[in-house]
């Protein structure tokens, strides 16, 4: 008995002695590998910041030596054939912000909006291939967007006259407000994320969400009247409703005709992937045509809202602050589209007439 | 004349020539840099892979050695003494998880709350510092956040009895509610983002404020009653600020002993610095039983308000869905609450027994 008790010990120990022997070579391992991660990591951060002083010294000298082209093409101290060449400055440029040194160039600063929302975190990818499904995903969400921009309000507007015997029930509106507020936040931050990736996005489009998300929170405190005559007073509601209608439309044209774009501009190089041609300044060139007709009766249809609820404020039907806020916030929106679409419009036509004026003086001479 | 003529075309081509060199030079630069880019990311990305398997297949051992000595000392195979030898284990995985290696460790995947907002963007930060900046921004935030919490509903209740005269208008509710949804919001997301970065925080925190921020937008949709005996039909908004005020007090304990806490445990090697002490289960021990009646009192008053409302809206005095839906979710997250903090309470007092009785086995020996 006190042998079987021995011998069971001494087992005992030298399992123990066993395990011991693995916890210390498990500490040992761990060890090295902490070690050898710190060192990469002390050596991954040493040669990016030796290429990121690279990447901006060079974008600094072609900075420079286009500048010094443009001066004396400009003082027609240089042929303007020469001008032509500089296009490999473009080239340039385009491996540069386009290639995988982008990453190491410095990133534009996060706006003060995802600083709010996500605190100091990096939301730049070092990769250009995470980069282009961040940018890859936003077309799909925008894509997803529109399709549900269309099919809500049209769902909506069907069942009022067709259920709700033209009078919409509180429930169903406000759902589909707490969507907007949902999906504008996502665009807003998608866009910011988009920025701070490299992305040339107009700033006013991210502008443009954030009054769109103001709107949605507003909308979500508006009472919706069920009481009698409520055709009357869901008059606003219901111009709203058609107003998204045509917005899903367009949103759904726009983002073919904007990818189209993007591709083709990427072909000329004159476009890097990240850019966004959003909205207004979206189609081919002779699609565009066809889209500015649309944008501009839906800016219009937009502000025509926006006036509408500041009327019945103002006439006294309905005076609660959300309309005031509303009709403000819709005019706003209106009014900045249509200066962004504008401005793009002669930039446009502007850089086609030089196009045009350069293209005849080759002939001539 | 013709000579000067010459003489300027001549110095143009020359300068056209300068020009043309300078920018096939810069060409030329741009060509090296992106080079060198590609290879340091795909060397970086090679070392990487290396090292996190090395960390995977660690941490793999460490768990098999770590069950293997508990269920021979369960077994009574191994002197309980040992069992305090694997104490060395904790600090392996304390130098795994805390240390520069952690960066190579796979990630918790993200969840679908950031993924519905952010798309598939990385908020993973790969270095330790930068972890540790985002934990003491969440931090401070909440410091920030408890401070309003209180302030706010505070604010409201005393204007509502000097000037409003007993009645709530409905603005000012309003614009807290909207304050709560981003807060709530802004929450969920760092708590998520931390998670990402290795936080151990308790998932219920996070559905916790998922639920707080449904409550904040369905409150928002909620018509505020301003018509006479308005005293009654706002109860339970306002036993709503009274909880909430609550809430700023327990909040601004919490956060100063749930760091208080975090420190010992560091010093103490029981925790990573990215853990969070969340809320309930906070308090350096002693300070605990300071704590817990607090947080009890609150569970018991959130879930009273949350009965009341769901009384009101059964009695029949307001049948608004919003009414239900509110007292639905005040109930759920105080039972949550509750639970939450009886399963952190006795697992501390199970650890505690267990300590003692190992302390008093080792002076019977």
């Amino acid at each position: 008995m006190q042998r079987a008790n021995e011998s069971a010990s001494a087992s005992a120990s030298a399992s123990a002695d066993k395990f011991e022997e693995e916890v210390v070579r498990v500490l040992e391992q761990a060890r090295e590998l902490h070690e050898s991660g710190a060192s990469l990591l002390w050596k991954i951060s040493n040669e990016e910041q030796s290429l990121r002083q690279k990447a901006i010294s060079l974008e600094s000298s072609i900075r420079r030596v286009r500048s010094s082209i443009n001066s004396l093409v400009s003082k027609k101290l240089l042929d303007p054939k020469f001008a032509s060449k500089a296009k490999l400055l473009n080239l340039c440029i385009s491996i540069l912000t386009d290639g995988e040194a982008a990453a190491f160039l410095p990133a534009k600063a996060q706006g003060r909006f995802l600083r709010m929302f996500l605190g100091p975190v990096n939301v730049r990818a070092s990769r250009k291939e995470v980069q282009l499904k961040v940018k890859e995903e936003y077309n799909s969400y925008r894509d997803r967007t529109a399709f549900l921009f269309l099919l809500f309000p049209l769902t909506l507007l069907i069942l009022k006259s067709w259920i709700w015997e033209g009078c919409l029930p509180a429930f169903p509106v406000q759902l589909y407000e707490a969507w907007l507020l949902f999906l504008y936040t996502g665009l807003a931050m998608r866009e910011n994320i988009l920025r701070a990736n490299g992305s040339d996005i107009r700033p006013w489009w991210i502008y443009h969400h954030y009054c769109a998300m103001l709107m949605a929170l507003v909308s979500l405190t508006w009472e919706i009247k069920r009481q009698p005559n409520c055709a009357q007073k869901q008059r606003g509601v219901e111009l709203f409703l058609q107003w998204a209608m045509m917005q899903g439309v367009a949103m759904l044209l726009q983002n073919r005709y904007q990818r189209q774009r993007l591709y083709t501009r990427i072909a000329l190089g004159k476009a890097n992937r990240m850019d966004v041609v959003w909205g207004e300044t979206a189609g081919v060139d002779g699609q565009l045509w066809v889209l500015c007709p649309i944008l501009f009766v839906m800016q219009g249809f937009e502000a025509y809202v926006g006036l509408l609820l500041l009327k019945t404020a103002f006439v006294g039907v309905v005076t609660e602050w959300q309309v005031i806020c509303c009709g403000i916030l819709l005019v706003l929106m209106a009014v900045g589209n249509f200066i962004n679409t504008i401005q793009t419009l002669m930039t446009k036509s502007r850089f086609k007439a030089k196009m045009k004026r350069s293209k005849s003086k080759a002939e001539l001479d």
